[in-house]
């Protein structure tokens, strides 16, 4: 099965109910990786990290800490999506390794004023590029015919506490990932296009 | 034209110079446009809002704006995303409206115990459902055969003002889309996957 992204888009549904124990082969789990991994980041600081929960008991208390929902432990694979808060203060030429001396030395100053001192900017480019993370691995996962669950309804502290969070970590969601047990039901209530998308700006009075 | 999510994901690269003048058809603009539409929010609340701005005006009021970056004015298309923080609070209802009517009220009461005077979590959100939209966008304009960028290096409060941002509302990035003058350099300093993905959770010391 290999979908186009179009038809990914299209047919990508939140499930909620998985079939246990069912397998995902080593090739799609690295792919799914490889949509995390791969996805842009400002300045290419490549601030996000993945935790693939496959230690039952771990889930297990996860699930404790997320409302008992059934999808934390059915799933086949379920990833806490994380970032990094510093990651553009480590060693950030790396980033930029393979570009031009000149290029690296300019970026890496770059990375430094833009980001330090402001730990609101931190933090929310955690979130964008772990959203951005987020989209590819649940269409990735469409298109392996495996169907995805993005969560937000849980414990962050306690959940932060089973992985391990480092310092200056932050979790900010988590994906359930695996077959669905039935087909979702119709999209329960799909906002017209004019309701979220303008063009030149927001509605208003004249200036 | 018309790749597999993981072709667009391999071949998926930012570029920050764009063929001026290109235009995208009307079904292109749609299918960029469905890609953040379709995408997941947490309990449906769609807070997700994109401005596209034709205007050239406006462009060049925005790139001045955004340290005189060239693909704000030369992208086909520039895409603001923004959100809306109260989204949540805005007739939730319609947001389930065919779902059962049990189900509907059910989801409306959790959408208000779960966000309601939390406007840290009304932020996070925001940038959540931005980050996975843009995910999708990204690859939806690498599957039709364009390139994109995405940005966060401009004044957002300058921004705001030239797309009338309503109050309760924030911007989370742009997205410049567009045909790009030539191919992306290789990948600046891609990180080992080691660095980036942690099975069970992150390297500790025995608890």
């Amino acid at each position: 099965m290999s979908l186009t992204v179009a038809q990914a888009i299209e047919a990508r549904r939140s499930v909620k109910y998985f079939v246990r124990d069912y397998r995902l082969t080593a090739a799609e789990e690295a792919a799914l990786c490889d949509a995390a991994r791969l996805s842009p980041t400002a300045f290419n600081i490549q601030n996000g990290r993945y935790v693939l929960v496959r230690d039952p008991a771990i889930r297990a208390e996860i699930r404790k800490a997320a409302w008992d929902q059934p999808q934390v432990t059915d799933a086949s694979l379920l990833m806490v999506l994380c970032y990094d808060l510093r990651a553009w203060d480590r060693e950030p030429k790396r980033y930029w390794r393979n570009a031009p001396e000149a290029v690296a030395t300019q970026m890496v100053s770059e990375i430094r004023d833009f980001y330090r001192d402001d730990e609101e900017l931190q933090h929310d480019e955690g979130l964008r590029s772990s959203g951005i993370a987020a989209g590819a691995i649940m269409l990735q996962a469409k298109a392996l015919g495996l169907d995805s669950c993005a969560m937000d309804g849980f414990d962050f502290k306690r959940v932060g506490h089973l992985i391990h969070l480092p310092p200056d970590h932050e979790i900010s969601m988590m994906i359930a990932i695996g077959r669905a047990e039935q087909p979702a039901h119709d999209r329960p209530g799909l906002l017209p296009a004019d309701d979220l998308i303008f063009n030149d700006g927001f509605p208003h009075a004249e200036d």
